[in-house]
């Protein structure tokens, strides 16, 4: 075990477009477990759209990150020292441990990992919060029935990636949106999106309207604006759209909204936010649904690997831009 | 009985605001009914904001009125001819007559109008369509608890006057939100609304805040953009938005839609667009709801009175731009 910690903190809140210069990387000292406590040395951490929201200070359904403390976020690690009862060193796994080498914590929200011979970072995207949110959003509040038609923005992305899977598994034509040709080859050749069409082409009005000829039924959005609007020009009549993401909104100051909200009438649709942490008890089935489809190989998924904890930043930025394929993490060890 | 029919056609499709060459009056024939059918004098016209979707082309829920054909529109009238089985001269119903003095129908959607001391006209306005909107969407979609603060948009109209005071007879805390301080008083001193927000009068935003001190549990929404923005700021966490009217939009070719989009992510609303007629399993509840409640003068309501169907257009064109107080109609006889 090294002697140092090495920590990212929030060094400002952005305004705007994240940059580096908003983190700062302090070395501390590791610290040791009292009493109910542990020791984690992180192995992955997960980098996450929703982060950006805990980096600004407008009121939302979590308390903001602070300036000059340790940047939030989910990990996966090993247990190195410990004083807690229900945890031993060796043990694998997945809590709100930050974005640092070491963690302390006394096990609240955090999750033993049991060995299935699946990777551990799968624990931050397929079998963790995104994976969870994608099973949530699409079948609690998407209700989808065999034979509709999904449509997926950011759909190579860690929830879209598995929110298509899902839907093809229940019997729905899914049909994804992403930004560039690579992804959406992606998207159809690895993930089985049955039609995928690049937002970044240009046509997406026309290339939508062709990828969904009998209409949507559910509207899995990630992202909002201009995009959500092409589709909600395609939606049917009491069709659905579970509200996961506006990483269309996140960077910029002035939100842009939606334009073509007639459609949410005269098609009543019904539109609901969710966040995945409001649904705690369904997460044992979506975990259990999602760790056999994995088993089974009905669900692949792929990760963007960034290496060592300082390049965490460049990583996160690059993610808010649309530069990863899958699920990002960091690779800390 | 007169001779002659009169009729108001529409005489070519709006784009943006109505104008009154929109219509055309012409003089026709009284039709008489063949086998099946009976022939209705009509009494009173409805005059409400989805006639304006009607005008249009657009993809909506119902097929747009034909250039050339007789405007579409509920009435209340007088059976002075029949050949159908069920409905006999004297008998007063209300249907889809139309914009016109008389109407041949088969009796599809027309309902018999039992005398229990309640104005005719009353049947186009608390006790008939608009009425039910205001039950099922405040009740069914809105789903507001005692304790609940509802706000309602067009708060003195033909359907928000009646939400409001639905929600009061329910224990919740209404606010409305009116153009204009004789709106707002009408709201307060007749319907009983607990406050009533004037949006004309420049400080919505500020306003609204006094008037919510603990947020938004339910807003139904007739209106659209940059009132229900206001509202979006102020919705609490799982509130509920029944979608019904965006009249804000119905005049404007482009359309200007919602940018606090982000607040239905991060209070996870539930939003949902919704048109009485897909309810139809709803209206003998709502109506019995409605007809007891308007009986022991728990609901009350006001009308704007328009004489003669030749004014009819000139009405229109005034409740579009919020002229009227209450369920606009046009006395026909």
């Amino acid at each position: 075990m090294t002697q140092k910690n090495q920590q990212i903190l929030l060094a400002r809140r952005p305004s705007g477009a994240v940059d580096e210069r908003d983190f700062r990387l302090v070395e501390t000292d590791v610290p040791q477990p009292a009493e109910g406590q542990f020791l984690v040395r992180n192995l992955f951490l997960s980098l996450d759209p929703y982060m950006r929201g805990r980096m600004s200070d407008a009121k939302s359904y979590a308390k903001p990150a602070e300036v000059g403390e340790v940047m939030v976020g989910g990990a996966v690690g090993e247990v190195v020292a410990s004083r807690h009862p229900k945890f031993k060193p060796g043990d694998k796994v997945e809590g709100p441990f930050g974005w640092q080498l070491y963690a302390l914590t006394d096990g609240k929200g955090v999750r033993k990992i049991e060995d299935r011979g699946i990777p551990l970072s799968a624990y931050l995207g397929v079998l963790g919060m995104p994976g969870v949110t994608a099973y949530i959003g699409l079948l609690d509040i998407g209700q989808p029935k065999a034979g509709d038609t999904v449509v997926v923005s950011a759909a190579s992305g860690a929830v879209g990636g598995v929110v298509g899977q899902i839907a093809r598994i229940h019997g729905c034509r899914a049909v994804g949106i992403a930004g560039g040709a690579d992804k959406c080859r992606f998207a159809v050749e690895e993930l089985g999106y049955d039609a995928c069409v690049d937002y970044k082409a240009g046509r997406l009005d026309e290339e939508l309207r062709r990828a969904v000829p009998s209409g949507v039924d559910v509207y899995f959005d990630n992202v909002g604006g201009e995009i959500s609007d092409a589709v909600l020009l395609r939606m049917n009549a009491f069709s659905r759209i579970p509200l996961c993401g506006l990483i269309s909104e996140y960077q910029h100051p002035e939100p842009r909204g939606l334009r073509n909200v007639r459609s949410l009438l005269v098609n009543r649709i019904k539109l609901q936010g969710f966040i995945v942490s409001d649904h705690l008890q369904r997460w044992p089935a979506a975990l259990a649904d999602l760790s056999r489809w994995v088993s089974e190989g009905k669900i692949k998924y792929r990760e963007t690997v960034a290496e060592g904890l300082r390049n965490a930043p460049a990583a996160f930025i690059g993610m808010l831009s649309g530069k990863n394929l899958g699920k990002q993490v960091v690779k800390l060890s």
